[in-house]
């Protein structure tokens, strides 16, 4: 391995900096990895183009990482931060234009440097398609979701409106129903493009479903009131009181770097990965949001974990190690 | 899904209370499971033999779960299993005796009474196999660790004996290594029977072996200060001082309801999940470390979630919930 010194990789900004690994993106799948990485004896830097944080930033209450029973989703990634940064370096706004493969070695061009490491693990995330609707902004953690597993419990026994006519979206709507939420969805076409198995689950709660309709609005003052919607093929318009508005039109994952990289993904676009978080690319690893499975911080932490496990196993076979 | 109360499925403690999903184990994954399971809606409860934690209750610090910079073992399963209450009932001291599946139920039978569920989630858990030596048990958790991942970052440049010649033996003594402690494997044979490659990276680190030498006793008062060790073809005794002694002599899975159950599992017993933790039978899920994996806290955690999502999944395909 690399020699750094004790605080998470060699401290200098210069040029050409090689670490062991480097992890681009410190939502909980890069910070987790940052600890056991250097828990294991890796060098590694954090490269993340924003704020620690990721996705998570944007939820105003968490109440399903074990542990902590309720907190902010700033607040918490702020102590995981501090947590990975007794480990390892994480330098902000530090955003990766380009990784190429030269020899064995991984050249990183950032906004403000570049770098060199050995292996890369890609925890980018992934972003919510957006309905683009006034009011969906303003009200984004008042009322207005983009995941009923993270947040469907906050509204339950309420009315609330889901958006969107996929697996997601039906899939939101049955977990909503089961925790005793009045559901209405509310989907754009006439046909839904969900397994058939969910539509007739859907079917035969009796959920309420709104075809051909569009959200034209989302109303609310300090929270959610209610929707604006129109029929598409009537004009009709109604506006529909609601406490909630979950949002499943699209989740489209952070994956520029992983396609650099030439490593296999999904039609969707999501980094596959085996169980232990290989890409199919030597000494490329994914976790968290852009690989995939069920987009909570457990996963991502357990992904970002098993990642850095993995470099460190295939960073230490010999056939490597000879040539560093 | 069956109708319940608020606190985390119905209360009574008659016979035969009918549950979504029981959950078999109260450590960091059925903790989890329970969270997740009830926030969808899912009726469940978690059936512990012992108390809630795991072996996670036998660390006395815990510095890799991201959010908890640092703190005991048992102090985190606490907070854990303060969270997951607000969700779940855990009966503690209840000890699953037998399961059956009957028709499209599991029928429980434990230490106090009986219990019936739709889905049941394995999360039972493994141990470590002990040398049975002197000291052994005193100083666990004061130099005596079986989980160099969890454990060895405390010994960081310390000299540390390593026990074993397995995989995860060798795997250990290279992490140990990589983090600057001075090694000696121990093992009882005159080879190793793990991976050729972690053997040559082994050799070509220079670690050191002691081959046909087997831990007579760990000897310390407050902590580990030394090993005795005995080469069982020479005789020859030594006593060798050391900071911290890491046993890798094999890790058994609690998989007796799994075998009961017929799922698959691998050759090492721990039961075989894919990447929703869904086994091979329908309604079973399996996570923490019954299922293998990394045995760590976050895997955990994702494991207990990700199997809980699924059991919802699953419960809500209409041809299940037509039966019901």
């Amino acid at each position: 391995m690399t020699v750094t010194d004790d605080s998470g990789g060699s401290q200098e900004s210069s040029a050409d900096t090689e670490y062991d690994l480097i992890i681009v993106g410190a939502g909980p799948a890069g910070l987790s990895a940052g600890i056991f990485a250097r828990r294991a004896g890796l060098s590694c830097i954090i490269l993340e183009k924003g704020v620690p944080g990721g996705q998570v930033l944007t939820s105003p209450k968490i109440e399903n990482y074990p542990g902590f029973s309720e907190i902010e989703g700033m607040k918490l990634m702020e102590v995981m931060a501090e947590h990975a940064r007794t480990y390892a370096e994480i330098r902000e706004g530090e955003e990766v234009t380009r990784v190429v493969k030269v020899g064995d070695k991984f050249e990183f061009t950032t906004t403000s440097g570049r770098f060199v490491s050995r292996a890369i693990l890609l925890a980018t995330g992934s972003y919510h398609s957006k309905l683009e609707v006034p009011g969906e902004n303003k009200l984004s953690g008042r009322g207005v979701s983009y995941c009923a597993t993270c947040d469907g419990y906050f509204f339950k026994q309420k009315a609330v409106v889901v958006v969107g006519g996929g697996n997601t979206a039906l899939t939101d709507a049955l977990h909503l129903h089961s925790i005793g939420c009045s559901v209405t969805i509310v989907h754009r076409r006439d046909t839904f493009r969900a397994d058939k198995h969910l539509q007739e689950s859907v079917s035969e709660r009796g959920i309420s479903v709104r075809y051909d309709t569009v959200v034209d609005e989302i109303v609310g003052d300090e929270s959610v009131s209610a929707v604006k919607l129109r029929n598409v093929k009537t004009g009709a318009e109604e506006e529909k009181a609601t406490g909630g508005v979950f949002i499943a039109v699209g989740e489209l994952p952070s994956s520029q770097l992983a396609s650099e990289l030439g490593v296999k993904m999904d039609a969707g676009g999501f980094v596959d990965v085996d169980i232990s978080f290989r890409t199919s690319a030597p000494f490329v690893y994914a976790a968290g949001d852009v690989a995939g499975g069920i987009r909570q911080i457990v996963a991502a932490v357990h992904g970002g974990a098993a990642a850095a496990l993995s470099a460190f196993e295939d960073l230490t076979r010999p056939y490597f190690s000879r040539s560093a």
